[in-house]
């Protein structure tokens, strides 16, 4: 494959690549609002109708919400089939009027340093980063007369809001989906001129423990003492999930958890991230995870345990006097290596119940369980696609940790044993979610070479 | 004083009590509802005009709310001033549609065990109870020509709004409200057939405390381990106020707390009180306060830290996994004998501020803070009401405290160094705040009774 003229015909051809992503950027495709209905199916129509020109067996599929674009292209004999997954809806845009211009009005804004950005609702996340997987294979078309590989493209219009038909989808299309790896396009830059792969996300465990005592609410007067508080019982249940050290204490919660190799401490070490770099952003400054364990580690390599809601008797102004008859947590884990969801859920509630008192009782609502994700160190795709990018940008490529989880990846490998190859682009400015979301145009420009590379490797 | 003529005088004329009470009570003088405004001071206006019947010297006074009822009137020479207390504003009385009758359309229902009771909203509270003073009064009058202390009434109508406008009235009015004893009617018997006088009440102090980390909240899977989470920090604050054996962990937290006498201990064991008879009805069966206590002491004369309300990031439905910026609590404590509210509340606030991290701060928000009242064994009134009471209704009378607070008593005390006797005769079954409130006939009667031979002993 001829790589410079390739990388010379994106170049060359910029305008147009910007002109077909500002086509799909003034599509106000917002999956969580009904209104935009019709803009949904608009943008998944586009990229139907784009797909086709590259050759592609392209086609929406009705789901119970926003259609899948569902697209199919052979490729040289012998390549693996690449699974290449996105997503075309955006999130809404409120409130309206922080934005500096209309949100579905794309346009390149320069900076006062120079640099140039393209400023829309959805400019990174994720219509910038999926057209940039698409004009790289246009521009290996364009050169070549061929895709680089076997090529099956998923699109999906719901990601905004949980990707609630997507498990139905999922169960319906899998053969269909089948590949040999999967590329997503939805992630970051370690800092504007390192790139980086996200190798591994950590997984989630989340539950709602509801604590009940008395029949009803009482008067704090006329019961205090001898009735019990439920949030008493609660708060020394969430005291007692972590010790002095930072340390999760629920029996046998570490099983399973494996340590980065050496190689991958060093490449995180070499990232040079200090906890002020990492803290002082939000306004913190003391680190408060486990003891001993860098920054990138804890949230990279350990699980966690997290209260992220409580509540419990009367929040609201001044005060009320009473002992509620119920208190409420959520409480979520995140896993890493092989940490077992259904067995951390079982310790977890084991542990909940053995502080209860006798004559109280706890109710857990479960939701989302899934183990962590990780590729391996060796995976061929991997090494060929951080050499892919190390070439582009002429820096080693940060091999990164992501402390959540993308629901798809998960899927990807857990339902379809595939792994995921994540390259993204996205600057930590760039105003994902928030108004005057922005898209580097070298984001897009050096995201576009970088695919060409990451597929001419293949 | 001719004390059987006198009773036998309540005897002969309780209908006629009762058509008075039941004027009271047709008017909806409902405090916390503008709507009511009108009836609120209709309700003064009455008694006014009934006491003044009596020879009262008795008028309205204007408040930022609703008028307070003030008069006075001279008895014999040498005895004491006793100060009346009770509120004639009433509870709203939604939801409406659970009330067997009218609200405000005052009948004697007839129980199934043949059981008299007053039915309408107000009929215990306060209504019923400061009806029963004012008949004794009338009954004493009408009998031996004039009353048989120097009295002086106070009836306010905002009571059950928490008397916003009293303490400014007590700061312009303390000198006319000065007098050698407050009686107030607005507490229970022990049991329907058991006289009672409280003869302590639980001081209060309440505070907001809210613990900030991050300047926003922040994302569980990005930020979960290195970024501090007030839920934690809330509850280990929380969780450390207690200890096993249920006792305050605050240091100096029991300096001023005082043991009831052997005979005050003895009164209370012989009322025979279960954790069983206490807890069954809220469906809890193991006491939960301080060990090797018994129930009545710990509502009684045992201070307690209550957490009111907590609250802190997400409590909607499903789940978010958010680390919040910020963790709420109310937590309160109830006091008795000499503590200190001041002292305390300093104490607990080092108490907490030395668990917060230092990246970390905390803001309390500080609620009202008042001490214990409680009457010395000895009062001489005491010890009369007791006798008096006893000689009504044949047993004993129960000395008990109370868990709770009547602020309007700590103010006689604090403000104008007055004890107070705490008479009533409302039952555990009255439906007080509730929908189809009653006053038994048995109540309204032996209580009119129980402060003829109240005031006859002085």
């Amino acid at each position: 494959m001829n790589v410079d003229s390739i990388l010379a015909h994106v170049d060359a051809n910029l305008d147009e690549s910007l002109e077909r992503l500002f086509a799909l950027l003034r599509i106000p495709s917002i999956s969580t609002d009904p209104a935009y209905t019709a803009d949904c199916r608009r943008a998944a129509d586009w990229l139907v109708d784009d797909l086709a020109t590259l050759g592609f067996a392209a086609e929406t599929r009705d789901t119970e919400g926003h259609p899948v674009v569902l697209a199919k292209a052979d490729g040289p004999a012998g390549k693996p089939r690449i699974l290449l997954y996105g997503h075309y809806d955006v999130q809404p845009v409120d409130p309206l009027d922080l934005w500096q211009e209309d949100p579905f009005a794309p346009r390149i804004v320069t900076r006062p340093d120079g640099g140039k950005m393209i400023v829309a609702r959805g400019a990174c996340d994720d219509k910038g980063q999926l057209m940039s997987m698409v004009e790289a294979l246009r521009a290996i078309k364009a050169v070549e007369g061929e895709l680089p590989v076997p090529v099956t493209v998923l699109f999906e219009g719901e990601e905004e809001s949980g990707s609630p038909s997507l498990p139905a989808f999922f169960a319906k299309s899998s053969a269909e989906l089948r590949a040999d790896a999967a590329f997503v396009c939805d992630t970051g830059m370690w800092d504007p001129t390192t790139p980086a792969i996200a190798m591994s996300l950590r997984g989630l465990v989340a539950h709602d423990i509801i604590v009940r005592a008395a029949n009803r609410d009482l008067h704090s007067g006329q019961f205090g003492g001898p009735a019990r508080n439920p949030n008493h019982v609660l708060a020394k249940i969430l005291a007692d999930l972590h010790d002095e050290d930072g340390s999760v204490t629920i029996p046998g919660f570490y099983e399973g958890v494996t340590e980065p190799s050496n190689a991958q401490k060093a490449n995180w070490d070499s990232l040079g991230l200090t906890a002020a770099d990492f803290l002082g952003p939000i306004g913190l400054s003391e680190p408060a995870g486990e003891t001993g364990r860098t920054i990138l580690e804890q949230v990279w390599s350990r699980p966690t345990c997290e209260v992220n809601g409580m509540s419990g008797g009367y929040t609201g102004a001044g005060f009320k006097t009473v002992i509620p008859g119920e208190a409420r947590a959520k409480v979520s884990f995140r896993l890493v290596g092989d940490q077992d969801a259904m067995k951390l859920r079982a310790a977890f509630k084991e542990f909940v119940e053995a502080r209860i008192p006798s004559d109280c009782s706890v109710e857990f609502i479960d939701h989302g369980a899934g183990p962590a994700f990780r590729v391996s160190e060796t995976w061929s795709m991997l090494q060929k696609g951080a050499a892919a990018l190390e070439e582009e940008w002429g820096k080693p490529t940060a091999m990164v940790g992501m402390g959540g989880s993308i629901p798809i990846v998960h899927s990807f490998k857990h339902e379809l044993g595939m792994d995921t190859l994540m390259i993204g682009f996205a600057l930590e400015d760039d105003n994902v979610h928030s108004p005057n979301e922005k898209y580097d145009l070298t984001s897009f420009h050096k995201g576009i070479r970088s695919w060409v590379r990451v597929f001419a490797s293949l």
